[in-house]
């Protein structure tokens, strides 16, 4: 096998959300017990934004972009200045620290867009990145990718106090003694939607500053935090400001997904590289498209509130069908849509149960080994999905559960 | 200096196009001679589409994707299937070679974004890679980024006949044998817009499979074809399809950069990996611009025709003001809509006479340097603009030439 062959034998995303469709279904499946469960298909793989439509005014700030022609579809690589001009006080305020809208912030197709650009900027061959493990599935293939040596970081969530994440901090530092230069995370944690404690993210801030390393830190989730939440922004806590870099996007919470947006502010330095790497990579995010950042962080009164209780409305009623599944554990999440919970012992390879759930409940969820090599038995769902249809979904779960119980 | 800035200082973007924005106008240039000529700035980095607007019904397809919702948002990596299957016949019968919509094309966040992903996918960290001298300022910039071997293979342009592009087939076979395994050029060529012959095209296959080499090749511009220009798919004349990878896109000819869309067909093999890299560097082309390839390929009657007539009338007055300048040579474009264009010997350097067209003329151009090491002298123009500003600005670049000539 040729070297490039190798390289991307590590990249496959068969069973990456949203890539089921390429998988041909397997009529031959011998395994599969009983029959089908009717219901409403629900792919838990990535929210659904007819549930829960794009920001208002976002069609219309695009429609703007489109009239004002080319000065809006030729920007700067690093996206239009006067939209990072609107857009640095507004994430200053957010996170607690200064944003450079000059020179510390960029525009990027998406949030995997910037942390792409992140890591490609930061990691050379065989330099250590620590990763957190479960984390994002992207994470790990971005480090392999760019031939660097992954130094996984256990979240032990499920043994940690309901207060914060759980992360080895011993085992981080154990890390960054070995010379890992980069610590990757993301906060919430996705997939198990735990958030880091004010003590954690501090202790991280020091640790990094201490061994001089370099923290990408993925905020996507940050703005959907549910009641009695409290969030830190590590670029608050942080005074080696050159040496963090946050990523955020409006992809999610804002169910702006369809017009890929994301940004990455922080380190000049960082940034400046993730520039020139983009003018190779694609250019810039959609022209046209860098417009509907106008509408973020700049919701209309009451909306982001309202779309906060109708997600923790979800996940209550989730996490509670969840509970009533003998053996199923989950902790509660405290932000963002997702919910990672560990199935009890089934006659099947987990694998094979995700596959039954598609086809004879029509309910897609992501392997949990796509975010831990020791999350075989979890599986993670994004609950932005209709309400009724998600509740429905799961109790059809349960039923599976049930019928491949070991 | 660390392994990942000497990485990043290959890739400067200072000069690129658009990037003049970043550069301080420096007030102290004590070089400049005479006074600023009046008139309308003339951004000849890239093209107006101001001046040349987006396909008709682009817009409308945009919107009605925005009203699909969640299932354009989130298409599969290489993009929306429907799409795709409307593509690839289309892409099939203007190439004269089978499309595969399932598994031999991909929808790509900009042409450049399809170069990205395809030389990711094919070099490796030592690699041997042929581009062609002069030839589009990423190609470059893409095979260093990987890691590979540049091996320079001359495009003589100025001394070819009218009918060819003037490729040193020669040294092309020579660096075959040298070891090369992919060669990579645009035809036509960016930036001296001639096209490839028949027989140039039909010996680039011939060698490429005589020496298993794969070919990428840039099609950018195949659609914008002056009067009498032949033009050769090398798609359709190879017999080693998987071997061949052709990308094209909608964002010059059509104006539709600012949605960010492009196309790679062909090798299933080499597609296959693209998708998959795309999933961890900006997982799709924006959902909602997708569904504006279904303009592609399928304007208005006589659009085409129109448009491409309207630059050829701008090509040719702009050539006959550059001939009209003494010293300065140039070959009339034979498609695209870039005029390179060697200058005569000035008191200045090169990159300060651009310098001074800029802040004295307001006459953007982009140095030849972007293409070759060896067209320090030569400047390229994006011609794609309002039919009388471009006339005027290259008036006042003929004084400034006067101006500073040796």
């Amino acid at each position: 096998m040729s070297e490039i062959e190798k390289k991307f034998r590590k990249l496959e995303t068969d069973n990456a959300p949203g890539q089921e469709v390429r998988q041909a279904a397997k009529l031959e499946d011998g395994y599969l017990k009983g029959e089908s469960l009717e219901g409403q298909r629900v792919d838990f793989s990535h929210g659904d934004v007819d549930a829960h439509e794009p920001t208002p005014g976002a069609f219309d700030e695009f429609s703007a972009g489109v009239m004002r022609g080319g000065s809006q579809a030729y920007t700067e690589y690093r996206g239009a200045l006067d939209i990072r001009d609107e857009l640095a006080p507004r994430l200053a305020d957010f996170t607690g620290a200064d944003v450079d809208a000059r020179d510390g912030l960029i525009i990027t197709p998406g949030t995997q867009g910037a942390l792409f650009l992140a890591i490609a900027s930061t990691v050379s061959r065989g330099d250590k990145v620590a990763i957190v493990q479960p984390d994002y599935f992207a994470n790990r293939k971005l480090v392999t990718f760019f031939d660097g040596e992954i130094v996984p970081v256990q979240l032990r969530y499920g043994e940690a106090e309901t207060d914060e994440a759980g992360l080895d901090l011993e085992e981080l530092e154990a890390a960054f003694q070995s010379g890992v230069k980069l610590f990757l995370f993301s906060n919430p944690n996705n997939p198990a939607g735990v958030v880091y404690s004010p003590e954690e993210v501090s202790r991280i801030a020091a640790l990094a500053e201490q061994y001089g390393a370099t923290v990408i830190v993925d905020q996507l989730y940050s703005r959907l935090r549910y009641e009695g939440v409290t969030y830190t922004h590590l670029r608050a806590v942080s005074t080696a400001s050159e040496n963090v870099v946050t990523i955020m996007g409006p992809s999610k919470t804002e169910s702006l997904s369809g017009y890929r947006l994301g940004v990455a502010f922080g380190s000049k330095t960082i940034i400046n590289r993730m520039e020139k790497l983009q003018a190779i990579v694609s250019l810039r995010a959609a022209g046209y498209s860098q417009a509907v950042l106008k509408t973020w962080f700049n919701e209309p009164e009451g909306w982001m509130e309202e779309r906060i209780a109708r997600h923790q409305a979800i996940r209550d009623d989730l996490v509670a069908l969840f509970r009533g599944i003998p053996g199923c554990t989950l902790r509660v999440p405290q932000a963002g849509s997702y919910l990672f919970a560990r199935l009890p012992e089934l006659t099947v390879a987990p694998g094979d149960f995700i596959k039954a759930l598609r086809l004879q409940a029509g309910v897609i969820v992501t392997p949990g080994t796509e975010f831990s090599p020791h999350c075989a038995d979890s599986i993670r769902l994004n609950f932005s999905q209709d309400h009724a249809a998600s509740v429905a979904a799961i109790e059809r779960l349960a039923t599976l559960v049930q019928r491949y119980r070991a």
